[in-house]
């Protein structure tokens, strides 16, 4: 029997969840999208607390969405400068405080382990917002939603990882959660952006994994293309960045070898890696991805608080 | 027959109103003050969000303040800086993005032509917040309520904007908006502050408009004397918002000949320009025009979401 | 008769309130901690205005919890530079201008008299959610309050106020409140930080005072040690502030000599003036103080706008 109980549970890490959990819980997703269009009040009475040391203004807005539309409020901040943290205050003392304030807290750190830290000291859930280089569990999430409602299925499917594979957080958290599924992964990158030993290990011991640096070459054999922006501001060194910014460019030339149901997903914000004229093809589908940000949210909060089983 | 459809409407441009469009917003405004006394679920699990590209406190809160009378929620970020932009992202991804988790956006910018954009890529109505030097509709349909509010009605009034009539936005839309009433239009600004030669030969055409320097001259003649603070901020050369700061001073003295029923505007903040004296007579009516202003952003809201008709 | 009326009525400084006012408030908290637990829609259609023109992210979020938890709603800002007075704007226009969005306004400013002020001018409840060096009512009644529940009553306490008790605005408004009370007061710091001469004479009158530099000398004998973190942001000159940090470090060894009942409390946020090993202790109170700040909070928001009585 699976323990299938999320009931005060955190999200700090994909790879916490087995196979069984992630498809329950992307079952429950799906369960939530008429109350994403229509409004619920499952979560009344409830408090989230976003609270943001860095800024991402599309992740802290899609959780917000997510408890707004369960009927819940919201308190928070935006950027670490607002916080306590600018009188010297420690991570595990605010979050003593907030779990005061909050039914759940969202939070978003630019250490490694701040999220397990938030988790260790909290009473309340911890839902992982992204945190350091490592882990986003719930962009993870979003995205092999996407894949399942996009594909009907995520087993058999040809997936390409592209663009900044070493200091992307989303694409670590992406590889382990496909991981468990029967799926071949191309990971298509500069060799100076490859992908870390440790995750292809942790990968690779699973399932088939490909790696190089021509995506013309994969294009023709895949099902879901993943585009990364090749994030300057995670770069040690401006030198390293000029040299691979515009390595891959997704423009209707390339796509011209693709298969008619390759589906687009990119976790924004883009740059110019895919071109705008992109966006009027039927395989882009990374606006539509935004939306599944929502009810994955959605169902996560309504989890880990109890309201659905 | 008028085509009084306003619900998917964008509100960019106080130009793409009639005059009879324009009457039924005033209309509906009218009808919103109850509501915005006691509240109301009218827009229950709808939300807003409010994208402000540069800060402005006061438009942000009066928004806001407008949605959450009406039981709706709210998301949104106060400033550029903490948001997506500052990785680079381009407004219509913004938009793209954002229309997923709001059913309606009231968007600031600093840019002309913001607001327009923006309408073009979303499916959820845009509300103008401000955009550039050139458009504010949401301000000038609050003056324009505050006057019928105040004196009755608009046609036959004498009015006279004073002080920056070059740079400030509110008072472009607000010469446009008044160019559809039957009303004479003074112009009273520093020779470098004059309103642009593009506004005044839009209006001229269809009302009576005089420009002059002096404000003494034409203060017996007024009965709305629609007062701007001159923004430093927009002036390239500090040296020329030296010369002209302090030009026009509204205090008792100046008030000693104007008529009994001449009433006061200002879209604040003020810095100097009127005297504190003058918040104690009976023709300030600046703080009102505030009020005025939920009760506007009000109509707009529920217009647009097609909760009113 | 005492006038217990609260409806309408600013909270900006403890010294306004009588102890039978003061108890009434810590009366009304204790009926709140129900609602605090479960929700209510006692304040269902209000808006409190959060005005923090200096970030406070555990003041602010404090009172937005306390009002989201009695069902109102909540717009603001979290600092000055978002708001208006960038442009030049006084607080007095402010205040005129936000009294129209919301039905009542907490208060955070740097300068003193701010709410005092902004009180004279609002025609809504001003709440002074720290003002200055010198005010912070609501602080000192979460203080009062978590003694009480902690201890039972306040009258035959001996209270130790710890730390900085110069620049520390908790710690004046407490003393004062303290003074209503029939306790031992000891004031505890380094010479250049002792509590103000003016402070110390309204004490002194009514209550027993104790001056003194050496903790360990009364740890025996306090049921309530008070420690307050020394504010590198308030102190004029840098060394200085090198010559006293670290004076107080509450740790084991200290406490062996403390009451088995001994309450620790501590505003926060806490810098290293309390030891991580005490967090474990059964003294150790200053997280449970935030959450009776939440429900004091409540009160306070539900008397002001005449929701209890």
């Amino acid at each position: 029997m699976l323990n299938l109980e999320f009931k005060g549970r955190d999200i700090v890490s994909i790879e916490d969840f087995s196979r069984e959990e992630i498809n329950y819980i992307l079952n429950i997703s799906r369960s939530m999208e008429p109350l994403a269009s229509k409004g619920s009040d499952m979560l009344k009475g409830k408090i989230l607390a976003t609270l943001f040391f860095e800024p991402s203004t599309r992740t802290r807005l899609s959780f917000e969405t997510a408890m707004l539309k369960l009927g819940g409020a919201v308190i928070g901040f935006a950027e670490a400068e607002v916080a306590s943290v600018r009188k010297g205050e420690n991570l595990a003392d605010t979050i003593r405080t907030v779990e005061n304030y909050a039914d759940v807290i969202a939070l978003r750190h630019p250490l490694d382990g701040a999220a397990k830290l938030a988790a260790e000291f909290s009473k309340v859930p911890i839902l992982n917002a992204g945190s350091g280089s490592e882990e986003h569990p719930t962009q993870a999430l979003m995205d092999l939603y996407t894949m399942q409602k996009e594909k009907g299925k995520i087993d058999g499917l040809k997936i390409a990882l592209v663009g900044d594979l070493r200091y992307g957080r989303t694409v670590h958290s992406l590889a382990y959660a496909l991981s468990l599924y029967d799926i071949k992964l191309y990971l298509i990158s500069p060799e100076s952006l490859k992908m870390r030993k440790e995750v292809i290990h942790a990968v690779e011991n699973k399932i088939s994994v490909v790696e190089g640096t021509d995506l013309e070459e994969v294009i023709p054999q895949i099902d879901v293309l993943y585009v990364t922006r090749i994030q300057k501001e995670r770069f040690p060194d401006a030198a390293e960045y000029a040299k691979v910014k515009g390595t891959y460019k997704i423009d209707l030339k390339l796509l011209k070898n693709a298969k008619k149901d390759l589906i687009i997903l990119h976790p924004l914000p883009r740059l110019d890696e895919i071109a705008a004229e992109v966006d009027a093809t039927p395989q882009a589908r990374y606006f539509q991805q935004v939306w599944n940000g929502i009810v994955v949210r959605m169902a996560l909060l309504a989890l880990v608080l109890g309201a659905v089983k």
